[in-house]
Parts: C-alpha cells; sequence; structure tokens
C-alpha cells in the first residue's frame, strides 16, 4: 500500500445555492515546462478574488486532468476570468501546456456533501 | 477493457449550452470491494438514459476523484437520479466506498473547447 499524503485531502464542500464553478477538462502535452511554477502562481492569485470558493483538482496519471474551481457569484467568476496573469497563462497554455481541453462555466443549483463519521484528529488550515 | 494509457484520452467536448452537468468529487475508503463491478454496471446503464452526453473521470494517486457527468437538460439528468440501480449504489457508496464526497449540479451557461493542431502522419511527408 502507498503511504497516505500528510496533508489532508477533502472535496470542496457544499455551498448554498446558487454558486458558480469553471470545470476544466484537460489533456496535457508532454512538455510541461514552467507548468508548476504558474499553476502556484495563479493558486496564489485566485484566493484574492472576493468570492472565490475553493478548487478542487484531481489528475489520472497519464490521463485525464480536471480542474474545478468555485465562486460566490458570476462577478466572482468574472474577475478571475479577466485577471491578466490568468490570461497570460491560458495564452501559454494553448501554445505549450495542453494538447485538448474543454472549460464548462455553470450556475449551481444544488448540491450536497457528505462525510463518513470517522473523522481523523487532525487540525485543517481553515 | 484495458486500462493501458496507451488508449487515447480526450475530455468530453464542449456542447451548446444550456445543458447541465453534475459534478461529484471524492475521498474514496479504503476498502473499495466490488466498486469496480458496480461503475462498470453504472457505466452502461448511464448510456440509454436519453439525452446523456458523456462523462470526464480523473482521480489523483492516492487523493481525490473527480466525476464530471453531462446531460443534455434537467429531465435528462433528473431520469439518471432517480434510476434504481444508481440510487442503490448511492447507498452503498456512503457505506463502504467514501470517506467523503460533495455534488454540485449545474446548468453550464457558457463552454468552449480546444484542441492542438497536429500534422496527420502523410505517406507521402518526406
Amino acid at each position: 500500500m502507498s503511504d497516505h499524503s500528510e496533508a489532508p485531502v477533502a472535496p470542496v464542500e457544499a455551498h448554498e445555492p446558487p454558486y458558480y464553478m469553471a470545470v476544466f477538462t484537460a489533456v496535457r502535452t508532454q512538455d510541461q515546462s514552467g507548468y508548476s511554477e504558474t499553476d502556484a502562481r495563479l493558486e496564489d492569485l485566485v484566493k484574492d478574488v472576493p468570492g472565490y470558493l475553493g478548487t478542487d483538482y484531481a489528475q489520472s496519471p497519464g490521463g485525464l486532468a480536471i480542474t474545478v474551481a468555485y465562486f460566490r457569484d458570476a462577478e466572482a467568476l468574472a474577475q478571475w476570468r479577466c485577471n491578466a496573469e490568468h490570461r497570460s497563462a491560458q495564452k501559454r497554455g494553448q501554445a505549450e501546456w495542453y494538447q485538448s481541453y474543454t472549460l464548462h462555466v455553470a450556475k449551481v443549483e444544488r448540491s450536497h456533501g457528505f462525510t463518513r463519521a470517522h473523522v481523523p484528529p487532525s487540525p485543517t488550515a481553515g
């Protein structure tokens, strides 16, 4: 068995609808030079957007990568969409990092969450 | 089907809005007995739902699993939501397979796709 990651993993929780989410599904190219640095920078930047609610991310090895970013309303999402560094990264992504992708922007109408009763006694950063 | 990584991978393409998507973000438990069989069965079943548009899936090793299922309209999604075998699998998922999950059901307002241009192999290319 593989070791557990030290950082607790949990999906972004359900928020009170309506809210917005952007679902980005992508296949990466072989050359990912500069991707990690840009991704880390964008992760920092998006946290400054008022109404940003969090991001879920998963990537199957050698397969699809899915990013889901949640926002309180359309204005918050638009602010992120128009961020200059974000737009610059999108252009570089098309030029270098992505073989193909699809973006779906949607208004959440209903949501709910589930957590198993047993919760590890690990402090989580808010 | 083989899960070998040579299989072509591509994200579900953008459809004409509006359409619906269900985003399911989950952390699995250690015991996944029966999961694969149930998952394969549900994959077959959902294809019979009129208006089903496809599913994107990614899972980071030891981390989050994200499933995004797309439907033409709310009626198609409701039909899948009410499917008896699907509901039974959800109950088993809570009892056995999931540590935690969140479900977000949303109406897609905007979408677009990108595919890298490439030159197909030509027998006359020199």
